[in-house]
């Protein structure tokens, strides 16, 4: 199946997810968790849609905090379409129909026949068949104008999910199974009552934030509406300025803080006479909270989901999930055990969606976990935190083949730099020489410096820092293949 | 107050506490942890008996797993009592008897006049006044033939412990007030029922495993016999043995397998008719399991006892135990979280006592964390492991001033060394010369090796071992200062 012209991705990646820590973290959000499949929640997203969606046809929605977090994840990807995702940064976050408007916007600059398919960065969804054909059904809709959000059959009275009723079908844009409805109703959150009433009803579907519709036809809806109409002329003014090379990121904050913070389903999908829905019986989840883990994983014969390595004694309904270390439990019930490498977290299981009240109260406390997490990623490859004392700090840079960090030096420490795996290209001042395995090379203060994996096979390097001070920010980069200033 | 002539501490040091894990290890067991106060408790021990006993007249009785642990732990001490301590190697475990026999036998080779002050090196004890007294006067006892015991007012109908039944008072002992009782009845540890019964009729005071007898007595005792007298024959061969600088430690292990495993209670303390108690109020625990956490750590309103980094919300009556790392917990009730470097245990606060069981599951599965802690005590300092790839390894070496671990090499691996605090001198295959703080020194395989602490402040250097083999074994000693060999 070849990709179809003029239609785009945009996958909204500004959320948080304080409900996952301490396996996300703020820089490394919800969306960026490879523990729901093989590869991360966005990465997966991305993926989902590749069967319409060429390379150089992604864009990631996102802010200015998890910018660079989000480019270095997406771009150290095998696939080109994540390694070629366009990013618009959102000035402020506004919810989603400034968003979707301000993708809208840019897409529509070049393409005004540009057909957006919109996707949670954090949710999961099986891909088979069925979802391909949604799809191409949406988008049959969406090129004669229609606002199309795909809908997922209702199993159970939930209370999370917001409702979207389906009336009559429209055949002519049926495909492999898939038909197009009018989308009758829209119903936010229900109560447990309503709910049922809904499920018993029939025809109402879950809203699961996955729209497919013309970009030219959000910013008209947008601009059909005195409170909404804003939105689309600052999603234009954003995307112009941005199309001219020009960037005055305070204006930009000061427009976007004067639009109304508005959903697409209020902003839109809610007003317009012409949305459709298509009903699909497809495997979706919002992933919540840290319980979604045991919707995806296996449980034992006590309820027992667990991952990593350690014992469970006598403990029944629990998740125990470790990344790195061992973990051991002794006769818990209904609990959550979730460890990482720099932290733990022990929750009693009926209060997962209450971990965003402990991430409060960390960052109150200015615990630096909620924040980073042990491992960065960068573009050219990760580096981990092994240990930081007094005057010096350990860090395993891991390096991919081909790959160099920006040619930097450092105004207060010095580098010490041990090849523990693959081969080095080290310049340093005029001087450029490999480094093998079992070889060292030393990094005065001041002295510009570059470290290049010129080989075949991951570079490993340990790298001892000394110093007064030894932030993340003295580094001055000198020369850099990502056009990073800091 | 002077020490006494011929006073000797006997610390029983044999014991793996496993149910402190993860604070404790097989090779840093509980009599090592520092958590119940500022010195770990086996230096409480020692020093608990300092007014009473020179340096170089304290005996610790261990097994060989222990040895080497215990004496790094011991003479990393500033105390000369610790560093001096004298090292008695049990062939095999045979319970508290066989250890005090070969304790008695030992000393009584040198010293006919010997009196032995036995203290197990993992109990609570406040130190005060009535402790010296009670000492004083089981000295004065046991120099004329008594076998005395040191018994805690009860003051619950405690289950755990077992008890004795204080008579008729032997004044003529008595010293500040702490007078020696005929002791007349020894009750193991009994059901609840009794337990009550016992605290109502009164006398009878915890067996707190405090023994103060001179030697000879022990000997004599067991000697009278038929059960025990193998045991004191094979005491006093083995301390024979030892004194002439023989060591066949297959033969020592084959005599010692055959003699009864036995309680120092049953083997003289019930049989004899000679035997003392002193009943006194003192503070004492047998820190029986993580709950004693509990009593020494102040809890807040809601009854958390927190120690680390991390926040509790809406967490009731817990214990919440970190080393290292950042732990939060979110609704939780009467429960442990113990966390430490590199493993945490989570349990039901009701299941305290078999957390021996996890220990257990743990070694069965291979888990090197039920034996070795993140940071190994060395005579000359500790080394903490930082992190194990595929052919290299991480570790943080530091060494005391003054220090250096023996020459050496390996085999396997080589090492990279980079000083981050305080200045070496290393010695290379002929060469000698000086690190200093941002300086590094290769170690090829096979060279001859040393570091020395040459400088005023300890020593931090940071080793990246790079080999196909990197086992802790890997190490030919060439010279070392505390005559180790492996």
């Amino acid at each position: 199946m070849s990709t179809e012209d003029s239609v785009y991705a945009v996958i909204l990646a500004g959320g948080s997810g304080t409900r996952f820590w301490p396996l996300s973290r703020e820089l490394s959000p919800k969306q960026m968790l490879t523990v729901f499949g093989h590869e991360s929640l966005i990465a997966q997203a991305i993926r989902r849609v590749d069967d319409f969606v060429g390379p150089g046809d992604v864009v990631v929605v996102t802010n200015e905090r998890l910018f660079d977090e989000l480019r270095n994840h997406l771009s150290s990807q095998a696939d080109p379409r994540m390694r070629q995702a366009r990013y618009l940064v959102e000035p402020l976050p506004r919810n989603t129909a400034p968003a979707i408007a301000y993708a809208a916007a840019t897409l529509a600059l070049d393409d005004p026949e540009a057909v957006m398919i919109v996707l949670p960065s954090d949710h999961l969804l099986e891909r088979d068949g069925v979802w391909n054909s949604c799809v191409a059904s949406a988008i049959a809709a969406a090129r004669d104008g229609y606002l199309v959000t795909i809908g997922i059959t209702s199993t159970r009275p939930e209370v999370g999910y917001g409702y979207i009723q389906a009336g009559e079908a429209m055949p002519e844009y049926a495909r492999g199974g898939a038909v197009p409805h009018v989308a009758t109703r829209f119903v936010e959150k229900p109560d447990l009552a309503i709910a049922e009433s809904l499920l018993a009803a029939g025809g109402y579907l879950w809203n699961a934030g996955i729209f497919v519709m013309s970009a030219s036809r959000v910013l008209e809806e947008l601009d059909a509406h005195v409170d909404t109409a804003p939105i689309a002329d600052t999603a234009r003014w954003l995307a112009a300025e941005q199309a001219a090379g020009r960037c005055d990121g305070d204006e930009a904050r000061r427009r976007f803080g004067e639009i109304t913070s508005i959903s697409v389903d209020h902003a839109i999908m809610e007003r317009s006479d012409r949305v459709a829905v298509i009903p699909s019986a497809l495997n979706w989840s919002d992933v919540g909270s840290l319980l979604a883990l045991g919707d995806v994983l296996p449980a034992d014969d006590a309820g027992v989901v667990r991952v990593g390595r350690g014992v469970d004694l006598d403990t029944r309904d629990t998740i125990v999930y470790s990344t790195d270390r061992l973990v051991a439990t002794l006769g818990l019930n209904d609990m959550l055990v979730i460890d990482t490498a720099d932290a733990t977290l022990v929750a009693s299981k009926d209060r997962a969606q209450d971990v965003r009240l402990v991430v409060e109260a960390l960052a109150l406390a200015g615990a630096e976990e909620v924040v980073q997490p042990k491992v960065s990623l960068r573009p050219w490859g990760s580096w981990t935190s092994l240990l930081k004392g007094p005057g010096f700090q350990i860090k395993l840079l891991e390096i991919h083949s081909g790959a160099k960090p920006s040619l930097q030096r450092h105004h207060h420490r010095s580098e010490h730099w041990i090849v523990v795996a693959g081969t080095a290209l080290v310049t340093r001042g005029d001087e450029r020489f490999e480094v093998h395995v079992n070889e060292s090379a030393y990094i005065p203060v001041g002295a510009e410096h570059r470290i290049e994996n010129c080989g075949k096979v991951p570079l490993k390097v340990i790298e001892v820092q000394l110093g007064e001070y030894l932030g993340e920010d003295d580094i001055v980069r000198l020369e850099d293949d990502w056009d990073r200033k800091d």
